[in-house]
C-alpha cells in the first residue's frame, strides 16, 4: 500500500512538472497573441519580428513537453485517469503550438500591411478579437490546472462571440473591397488574420472540451453549432 | 529472453492493428480531398454533403485510434523506439483529422460558390492543387508504413510546389477582384479554400518529417524555408 502511494505521488510530481511547462508555454502564447495584435495596429515592425522569433521558443517547449510526457508514461506506466491526464498534456501542448503559429502568421503580415493605407478600423477590430481569444486561452488553461469544468464551459460559450465578431468583420471587409478596389489587397490580408484569430478560439474550445472530459468523463455536447456563417450564407 | 520476445511481438501485433486503423483513416481522408475538390468544380452539392457527413466518421476513427494507442501504452509500457512509434500514431491521426477538417471546410463552400458565376478557372486550379495534396498524403502514409525516409523527403520537397501553386492563385484572385468587384465574394471564398489546401500540404509535410525522424533519428532540416510568399512580399 505504501509502495502504491509512493508510486502515485511520484507520478503526481512528474505530472506537476509537465503541467508547469504547459503553463509557461501558455504564458508565452498569450504574449504572442497580444503582441502580434498590437504590432499590427501600431505598425510596429520590430515588435512583429520579436513575435516571430519567440515562436521558435514555443515550438521547442512543445517538443520538450512531449518528450517529458513520454518519459513519464514509460517510467510510471500510468493507467485510467492518470494516463488520460498525461495524454491530455500532449493534446494541450499541440493546441498551444498551433495558437502560437497563428500569432506568428499574424505577425508576418504586419510588414506588408504597414506599407498600405489603413482600411477603416480593421486592425483595431482584429485587436479586439485577439483580446477575446487571449482571455479564452488564459481561462482554458486556468480551467485545466484547477480542473474547473464550469470555467471550461464558459470558454466554450465565448467561442460563439468570437465567431460572430469574425462574421461581422468578413462582411465589413467585403464592403470595403467593393467600395474601392484599392482596398482589396489589404482586406485580403486582414481577412486572413481575422480567420486565424477565429481559429485560435477553436483551439481554446478544444482545450476547454478536454477539461470537461477530464473532470466529468463526458464530452461536451458536440452537436454544438459552429457559428462561422460565411461558408453557408451568402454575405450581403 | 523468450519472455522478452513474447512481449515484443505482442507489442508489434498491437502496433500493427493501430497502424491498420491509420491506413483506413488515411484512405477516408484521401477520398474526402478528392471528392471535395470535385464537388467544388462540378458544383455537385450532394457530393459535398457526402464529404461533410464522412468527416464525422473520420473524427470517430481518430478518437478510437488515440484510445487504442493509449491502451497499448498502458498494457505494454513500451520504451525507446517502440514508445516513439506508438506516440507517432497519435500525432499522425491528429494530422489526418485536420486534413479531413480542411476537406470538410472546402465542401462547406460548394453550396455558396455554386450560386455565383464562375471566376476564371479558379475551381479547376484548386482541384489541381488538391490532387497534389492528395498524392502527398498517400505517399506520406506509404512512407510511414514502409518506414521509407527517402519517400518522406520527397513529400517534403513537393510541399514547395504546392506553396507556389497557392501563391500564383493568390495573385490571380487579386487580379480578378480588381478587374471586377462582382468577383470579390467568390474570390474570397476561393482564396480561403486554396489556403486550406496549402495547409493540407503542411500537415503531409509534418507527417513526412515524423517518418524521417522515426527512421533516421534526426529531424529534417528545419531551416527549410516556408514558401508562402503572400505574407512577406507585396503581391502586385
Amino acid at each position: 500500500m505504501e509502495e502504491q502511494n509512493h508510486i502515485a505521488s511520484a507520478f503526481d510530481r512528474d505530472l506537476e512538472k509537465v503541467q508547469a511547462q504547459i503553463m509557461k508555454m501558455g504564458g508565452l502564447v498569450e504574449d504572442a497573441i497580444r503582441q502580434a495584435a498590437k504590432s499590427l495596429e501600431t505598425r510596429d515592425e520590430p515588435l512583429a519580428a520579436q513575435v516571430r522569433a519567440a515562436d521558435k521558443v514555443i515550438d521547442k517547449l512543445e517538443a520538450e513537453i512531449n518528450e517529458n510526457a513520454a518519459r513519464v508514461i514509460a517510467l510510471r506506466a500510468p493507467t485510467a485517469i492518470d494516463l488520460r491526464m498525461i495524454l491530455s498534456v500532449m493534446k494541450i501542448s499541440g493546441n498551444l503550438e498551433r495558437i502560437g503559429d497563428y500569432a506568428k502568421n499574424m505577425a508576418k503580415r504586419t510588414g506588408v500591411l504597414s506599407q498600405m493605407p489603413p482600411v477603416g478600423d480593421g486592425t483595431a477590430a482584429i485587436r479586439r478579437m485577439a483580446r477575446l481569444a487571449e482571455e479564452m486561452l488564459k481561462d482554458s488553461l486556468d480551467a485545466y490546472i484547477r480542473r474547473d469544468a464550469e470555467l471550461a464551459l464558459d470558454v466554450i460559450a465565448r467561442d460563439e462571440e468570437l465567431d460572430q465578431m469574425y462574421n461581422a468583420l468578413f462582411r465589413e471587409f467585403l464592403t470595403f473591397m467593393m467600395e474601392d478596389p484599392r482596398n482589396i489587397t489589404a482586406c485580403m490580408h486582414m481577412h486572413f488574420i481575422a480567420k486565424n484569430v477565429e481559429r485560435m478560439g477553436d483551439h481554446c474550445t478544444s482545450m476547454a472540451e478536454q477539461v470537461v472530459y477530464l473532470v466529468t468523463g463526458a464530452r461536451p455536447d458536440d452537436a454544438r453549432t459552429k457559428a462561422d456563417k460565411t461558408s453557408v450564407k451568402k454575405p450581403d
